[in-house]
């Protein structure tokens, strides 16, 4: 190979995946070694961590993933990928448009939970309840918004007490350490003490601890909604190309919005 | 230079845009030449042409871009700026979902109805109004939409017969030859002797003339399309962040969709 | 409930999800029913097909989405999750710009290939291989793209025969019929004997037939695919942001592309 | 119309467009009247702005947007289109996941710079220079990019110099007032104080001053240059659309990436 050619392909390196014809390796396993041998949530993890997971730290990650699948079509991510798919465009489009919202407000809270966790437990020297303590006071004197807890819809989640007992349940069998979630329910209190009233601990918030106890980073919090969420999106969009409809608007047919601009005028 | 880094500099080819350190050419334009000396409808024709407009083609074209900037938020590609943009996604982030949705149907009416026209003109003969009905006949018959007539709100849509004035005013000049205008009315007329009813030009039938007439392939009007659409997608991603809202759904908050699943079960 | 509310709550109508403040169903079950108790691909065919797979179909399905996951940075998908990472947005849309790409060329070979096996099963009467063979000659002969066969770039592309291998197993233990593989099969030889060099299925033609045999229609194929392959793009993406990098381009910094447009030239 | 129907327009409002069935209104004016009077320029700012712009204004305002449409196929937002293009899909998806990409880093630098321009003037009392230089000292003691200044290709950008002269005959001929210009100036002579250096203003820092000159708020200056840049990815998607190309990766076919990651292995 020249320098030249050298050059251009070291401007693209990665660590995942090996190529040669024939062949192809993901983090040094032959995918026909893979293909059959381990299950897609093993997969999942190998791809972002590099490793293969155990079969019950690959049950707790796969828990976790089932739970974000879907919120339904008042869910923008759902609805977008409803209406994507009456406006003449590909499934993977459709997915685009929707997967694309996922952003700070709509995907990002569990990102947002699990960074407060762990500064709380760099802080913690031992005592978690008063870290999460000082933590929670220090957001709510800033304003700033705790991913994970109240949710607008649901009083309580009941997706975040499952997966929280899968996480104890794990920490006893040595799966998991357990720290995180001791982090969650102190912050939840902590919520709780100076709020005055109970702001339970969301799908987000419990995620969060599962992605953070099998050692994820919490930018990939998002990332893993994400792969979880691709699911409803996808099941709405098939289901939204079986019922039909040419570029279905937000309310019924006939209905309109509020204009509320300028009154009728003519350019001078 | 070497062989190989040539190899994939000519990997990378167009027509487009030239670049030395410190300059930067367009179709063999310096773009300081550009600025300020063209309007921005005849630095996208130059773009996509490769030659500059005469001042009456670029005013044409302008005609048909400010026509299709909206379309209020029941079209799709304005609820879904309107709704990302409560996500927590940039506002470039927004359009794309949005500009994503105007596929063939909520985007390609244009498209469809100038490759229409033009297989009309290519089959005329000199007779197009024969061609007109034998194309629409044909068109019927095997089901076929006949794109860029009829629209489901507007009885008539009031930006088609300003558009096609213009572009007889255009003949008249002899800024264009207005064939394809009257290939238009011909197509109309056809399809009111087949179905008994006028259904009228609506703006992708009075675009696509535009476009056509100015020389653009059909491919190109759904491009035209996208950026006018893109102005109004950016006003209401602007206008809906001034709003606020959180994860905007499609319905009032506390509404909700109708479920029409399975009854209520447990897994085995 | 007012019948306007009525309306407008019917208007987005869905079999996948029921929800009440505090209780979720997915087809029938409550979500804290599913979490924990089925695994990530049951929830994947549960979401899609409406009701809970066998282990066996699960296991098999799960196979085709570990086989998918990524196919290297000079696969559109990953290049583009890449240097959209280095752009300044978040990995939600770096996922969204990338998944978008997998469109007919990119994503559709499977579900073409589905959609070709299932023509060559319906004019079969019993005899696949005359069946496979006059559909080939008909495709060769209208220039039709057959997908799911040949590869530009491995010899024999690994991740087939190891699938097929797996269809092979579940056919003997009844899990699947194994019709769909024999009519893959045929359709490999029928294109042997036609081109005169065996044009070896690929990937995108062995899951077809996994999808097929277990049953999903053929436009699930790529919405499948897009499930599997946002896996690595997710993963590339993120290794991207650990490596850094501002405005990535696809060549080494300082290389350009070859302009091959008008000569140099002031407007008049 | 019922409370009902009336709450659900309610939830989606705007002072944009107003339509009824035949006539379609944007900020009070008919559709009809505003088609073959105003030019695009003009469109853009009623859409954004509420009113219309004087003749001056749309005329500075053309000339920034023609500055920004492209800066060839090394920009990750060329270069994506490009290869989307290839990938099977419509030109409008190919241009979303090019439009998607100008986030902070790629598209953002403008908006930043009228940020900071506007926090000088907001400080300046009267002393222009001092506040530009205090301004700066204070960013690069934190570390904070500058956005708007220096470039990493091009010595000197072609296009600020131009857009500066712009703005001050627009200031001359009492268009705008010129002070952003000033403030602008400022940050390049303190810059080049503090770093013995001149770091010369780009197309970011330029447009920004002419966006804010016409009284843009500094979110709109992404989403201007959004506009702008639609009109490169557009001719560049268009563009590979000719030269053919299927599935196009960054480097040349038969290259690959360099791959850094674990040795061979086989699952235990």
């Amino acid at each position: 190979m020249t320098p030249d050619q050298e050059k251009a392909e070291n401007w693209w390196q990665t660590e995942i995946i090996e190529m040669e014809p024939g062949s192809i390796r993901f983090r040094g396993y032959a995918i026909q070694d893979l293909i059959g041998t381990i299950g897609f949530v093993e997969m999942i993890w190998l791809m972002l961590r590099g490793d293969l997971p155990t079969p019950a730290q690959a049950e707790l990650l796969g828990a976790a993933l089932v739970a974000g699948v879907d919120h339904g079509p008042q869910a923008p991510s759902i609805a977008i990928a409803r209406m994507a798919m009456t406006c003449g465009i590909g499934i993977n489009s459709a997915m685009a448009s929707a997967v694309n919202v996922l952003g700070d407000v709509h995907g990002g809270a569990g990102e947002q939970a699990l960074a407060f966790y762990e500064s709380i437990l760099a802080r913690a020297e031992g005592d978690i309840p008063a870290a999460a303590k000082a933590a929670v006071a220090e957001a709510l004197a800033a304003g700033t918004q705790i991913g994970g807890f109240g949710h607008r819809f649901h009083p309580i989640d009941p997706r975040a007490p499952k997966l929280l007992a899968l996480v104890d349940a794990a920490a006893a069998a040595g799966t998991v350490s357990g720290r995180l979630a001791t982090v969650a329910r102190a912050v939840e209190a902590a919520l709780e003490d100076a709020k005055g009233r109970k702001i339970p601990m969301n799908i987000d918030g419990a995620t969060a601890v599962i992605f953070g106890e099998l050692g994820f980073p919490a930018p990939l919090c998002r990332g893993l909604f994400i792969l979880s969420r691709s699911v409803g999106v996808l099941a709405h969009a098939f289901e939204q190309s079986q019922q039909g409809g040419r570029n279905k608007g937000p309310l019924p047919k006939g209905w309109r919005w509020t204009y509320t601009g300028n009154p009728q005028r003519t350019p001078e």
